[in-house]
């Protein structure tokens, strides 16, 4: 992956002195320049080597956050908020050096609105963390992308995950924002009301904008009921193809599933070694059905109709939470249980999604692709958004390895584009992803340019990320 | 309500005259300028004076919005999308002139793909003409806002209606659109891809923009699924605070209804006289449920449950389309049924929206501030949204009724700004909430401006909108 280099031309020198200096003298040893903990907060999950930040800040409140930004502005010197540094894309990274602004200590739900399902967190809140705040309400945040990521970062990477085709991404759950913009002048988005009107919606526009448009202080979430029934089940298919149309079907039905996710043969195979499990070693879907006792029963008798006129096996669910949970161990746990298809080895998890019509058509092509180029890559789908991960398993000491796992991420996308889909369902687009963006989104990216342009003139806020853009 | 006035100044005449000769060459007798046909652009159904603009253009193709634009653009003249004239803020008039560019020829559905559930059109297309074409492929675009709008015009509105509790707005039902921008090229916001995480969400950004941003030439949908079965039934209130709590437990148990109205005791008593109908004439809920046969009759049984726990009379309902209709016939033709409250009255519909748990008391001081004025103002509620209209019946040529009905929309924005919610749920800003946009947004509204800077420098785009600019 080809990212620009990190001139030296491009690092303010001076102004990152000045700043660390000004910092330190209102942050005390609340701004920390040690190589470790700089290292960490350049840390990415996946092969983008790390760039790290001059400095690490833990402000506790957004007039901290705004004084930072300002004091970063008058010097022309980046900001980078950083969360729990669990994106994929090298969100966090630092080509131009600058001051990682973690966000760990604005950590406090500052108010619940039960009667209203709302909720307004500051956005070192992790998922986690509010879930257990929660327990007591009968309310639940249900956005999941795997990782306890932040808010804040959840937020800025429109992230999205298992359960988003019952309950949406991000984009869908978030009320309202409060950032600190590049001026260092916090504003807030919209009022607290379900829907709104009112001009331009600058809440859609924060979520997805990667810190490139200020750092968040303050997030207002959609909240849901706690289901008064779940129900979970697995089913495997003889091919992805059989898989897919009973996907389409369900959807096309209006069965409200709550998450319906796809593993291909090898990823089963790889579960079945890591957890020792029995399921057979064929593509399979896990689905799970929130609604009242009966409303589960009858989803998933409808959906075992559908599987089994799309060539499908047995159905096998259970409203029973620990069978549900074993039923599911699988899905569960396929992350780690890669590894076992090529122990030691590093994995490149990169996503694309595509209309669910072309599903099976980009995952079979992928797997051929995969086959071809020689790699150990399984696929995990949240199938019923046509949104597919494949984890490339590769040695990344191996030149000719990660030559051949970028080259086949770069098939991977233009295969992707070329169904009419996107080169990132949920991961975002960093750095790792900016050529694809461009193919992608043609002049329209010249408007998001100019969107940054003119909110951001001055190139401070994670510079280096979604597209490039010259100072 | 005071608007800025027309100054001459503001007025570019040379530029006017000039753009309507180039138009007039390429597009002959599609351009217009009589003053029938213009007073007819500038119609809106508010109070606001008409504006007209000074021609009226009917191009066929995207390519030619974009020379429409490049010509104007040359010459500063504004551009004035047009849809069906329904809006209800002066979104179409003309303040400082120019051409009204009328989208009724650009209504060709251009793609249907049932199997992802989306389509794709062009935005003079009607929601009803639009559900007409879908009716035998078992699907539907939900959204209604009352008027058979177009779906250009539903999308630059952010417009929502009686069943965005259940299916969101426009804002969570257009997936992508394209666009002609202020410099007359075309630009896509998106593909057709479910989600996506790829940069900056500009479909969003032009959804709710109000053609100030550019002109639409087409919008990718999201579709659903016709229900297997709909139930329908009306529930009357000793209190509007005793049905809102039926609301908000309704909301918070996650009953997926399709459509909860409120109408308030005034409202009930216009569509007995309009009707005939033996409601009795206290606050009622209206609502409808989508599902399975099973789903809809258990919906509707718990909803039973809870609006007896809140003090509700009988629930009638059923799921016989011909009884349903009649059962609903009060909320169908409420608005029309207002005006026997004052015969050969002028209506000023009015919406603000506030969280939930707000309704009851945002609702019942409104019904006060209406006693205390002396005005005759039934309301109708979507409220599981927490959104409601306010219907002013005046004698429009009585400037003290007038000036008191003008009063109490201030009241009633500042009520609602004051109770975390917004001054519109779903009428959109254009000239008449401008005021209070300032208020609700208070320092974002700059960044508003900035957006609008970049994208449109020379304000053309459908100036006067949303914000003050000066060109």
């Amino acid at each position: 992956m080809s990212l620009e280099n990190v001139a030296a031309g491009l690092r303010n020198e001076d102004g990152i002195a000045t700043v660390i200096g000004v910092l330190r003298q209102r942050f005390g040893d609340r701004v920390q320049t040690g190589e470790t903990l700089r290292a960490q907060h350049a840390h990415t999950t996946t092969y983008i080597p790390g760039q790290l930040p001059d400095a690490v800040i833990y402000p506790e409140s957004a007039e901290e956050i705004s004084v930072i930004v300002r004091a970063c502005a008058d010097h022309r010197v980046p900001v980078i908020p950083y969360g729990t540094g669990t994106s994929l894309e090298g969100h966090i990274n630092a080509p131009h050096g600058g001051i990682s602004v973690d966000t760990t200590r604005l950590n406090r739900v500052l108010e619940v609105n039960a009667e209203d399902l709302d909720c307004t967190v500051e956005p070192g809140v992790t998922r986690e963390q509010l879930n257990t705040h929660l327990r007591d309400t009968g309310l639940f945040f249900p956005i999941d992308p795997g990782a306890n990521a932040s808010i804040g970062g959840m937020t800025a990477t429109r992230a999205s995950g298992t359960n988003a085709v019952r309950y949406g991404t991000m984009r869908d759950n978030v009320i309202a924002v409060s950032a600190i913009t590049a001026s260092g002048e916090e504003i807030r988005t919209a009022r607290r009301a379900r829907k709104s009107s009112a001009g331009y919606d600058l809440t859609r526009l924060f979520v997805g904008s990667e810190g490139t448009l200020g750092v968040l202080t303050s997030v207002t979430l959609r909240l849901q009921g706690i289901p008064q029934a779940i129900s979970g089940g697995v089913c495997p298919f003889p091919s992805v193809e059989a898989a897919c149309n009973a996907v389409i079907h369900t959807i096309q039905m209006g069965i409200p599933v709550a998450r319906i996710e796809l593993l291909d043969a090898l990823q089963m195979k790889a579960c079945n070694a890591y957890s020792n499990l029995g399921n057979p070693e064929v593509p399979a879907l896990f689905l799970e059905f929130h609604g009242t006792e009966a409303g589960v029963a009858e989803q998933a008798a409808l959906f075992g109709e559908i599987a089994a006129e799309c060539g499908g096996g047995e159905f096998r669910w259970t409203t029973n939470p620990e069978q549900r949970t074993e039923l599911w161990k699988a899905r569960h746990n396929a992350y780690w249980a890669s590894f076992t298809l090529r122990p030691g080895a590093k994995g490149i998890s990169t996503d694309v999604c595509v209309p669910i019509s072309r599903l099976a058509e980009c995952v079979s092509a992928t797997q051929e692709d995969i086959a071809a180029t020689g790699l150990v890559a399984p696929i995990v789908g949240h199938a019923g958004d046509g949104n597919f991960h494949v984890l490339v398993l590769l040695d990344a000491d191996n030149p000719a390895e990660v030559a051949a796992a970028e080259s086949f991420v770069g098939r991977l996308n233009e295969r992707a584009l070329a169904m009419d889909g996107t080169c990132t369902g949920e991961h975002g687009i960093g750095q790792g992803k900016r050529p694809y963006l461009e193919k992608e989104m043609g002049g329209a990216i010249q408007v998001m340019r100019e969107i940054k342009r003119a909110l951001d003139p001055l190139n401070i806020m994670n510079p280096g990320k979604i597209f490039s853009f010259d100072r």
